[in-house]
């Protein structure tokens, strides 16, 4: 299964000295495109090439919090969900005792130039 | 209804050209905190008291994408949905034709010192 | 003088309880954009068109700290430096009491097309 | 020399396709924040101690603009500037070509419960 490592930041934390909601979705968003690229699909070529990848829906478990400079590992898988919408699995584990303390389920659409939901082959041979 | 109006910054725009995802956590968490100080909950003061608002679950639904220079605002509600448990009902409207971006649903629970879920009673008087 | 108001949002501070270093950046960032726009020069529009205008430069001298929910002006004043060149002075002040919480310098550049440095008529406009 | 080797995020470019410029200052807080701890000077424990680490002067040459997936690395050094101030430089150099990316200057001073600038025993240590 796809894994990739990272490393909390101490930027990345809050008041509450935990790393802030709204980052975890950075991270979730830096895997999904690292696993993506490790796919040969590249986002950013994509996009300037007027196909743009684009999140419709996301659903965050919020299970523990991670804290400056724990180190974790995110696993992602993709599920085709319909014609043009892919479901990516994610979970984030803090390293040291491998303790789940996130998990995203997040639904994603391929638009095409003109912004239109499209099938995109290159992620159907990924979900295969 | 609550209500907080704002404006994209610049910065807030990826690769794409909108607000990227992870940054609507950021609105949505700056809103929610202006709706419960407004309730005489202050979050910052409670986290320094040792209570810890924290987000259990959030579900995103992204409609559309904000960009540079859009300015939107976000509605707010709250609903008590157990003991210690308190879902925030949010939606995002572009300002210009009221047009929806973006709906979310955030579950939080209200940590005692001791990190146990507690009943809130200044939160319990808002959702009555 | 260009005059922009803001305010500190939770997420903006770090584990210190005061707005991360790397935020003023974003708030500088923000209200140059808006002097700009002011001035009829829009910045994401020029990134469209090919012209970019790129930060060269960029000091800092940070006098003292926003907190959580503090209100906040920002001043901006622009001078031509050289031919291709603009500086930027802006200087952040806490509005309760009008204290300089930072003050900053950044030299900017406009590029074209091909990646040079040009002069740029509607930001000379705005210097005269 | 104390280096930190890095990768560029999607979400950390903006509209002109490159690193935002606010994001250099999250790389070398983390990059500084990363050589104090190998010299056993945690910022997190300090800051619950009461000690705070303040940026008072930030100076950044921007030379070249990284791009999504560049693979980069900052180099930290320190100096004692008085006594209770320190100097770090950093250089931020892109690892496919060690090409020079961007070069910082941060004044830093430690202060001490009451807020008051105080010698820092560690950090001498650490510049001698």
């Amino acid at each position: 299964m796809f894994k990739i490592e990272m490393i909390v930041r101490d930027y990345e934390c809050d008041i509450q000295g935990v790393v802030n909601n709204a980052v975890y979705q950075n991270y979730l968003e830096h895997s999904r495109h690292d696993y993506l690229l490790a796919n040969n699909v590249d986002f950013v070529q994509l996009a300037n090439a007027g196909i743009h990848l684009v999140v419709v829906r996301a659903e965050l478990d919020y299970k523990q919090s991670l804290k400056p400079g724990d180190v974790f590992y995110i696993t992602v898988e993709m599920e085709k969900e319909s014609r043009a919408k892919y479901a990516f699995i994610q979970k984030v584990y803090r390293s040291a005792d491998d303790k789940l303390m996130l998990q995203a389920r997040t639904l994603g659409v391929a638009l095409n130039e003109r912004g239109r939901p499209t099938a995109f082959e290159a992620l159907d041979n990924i979900s295969l």
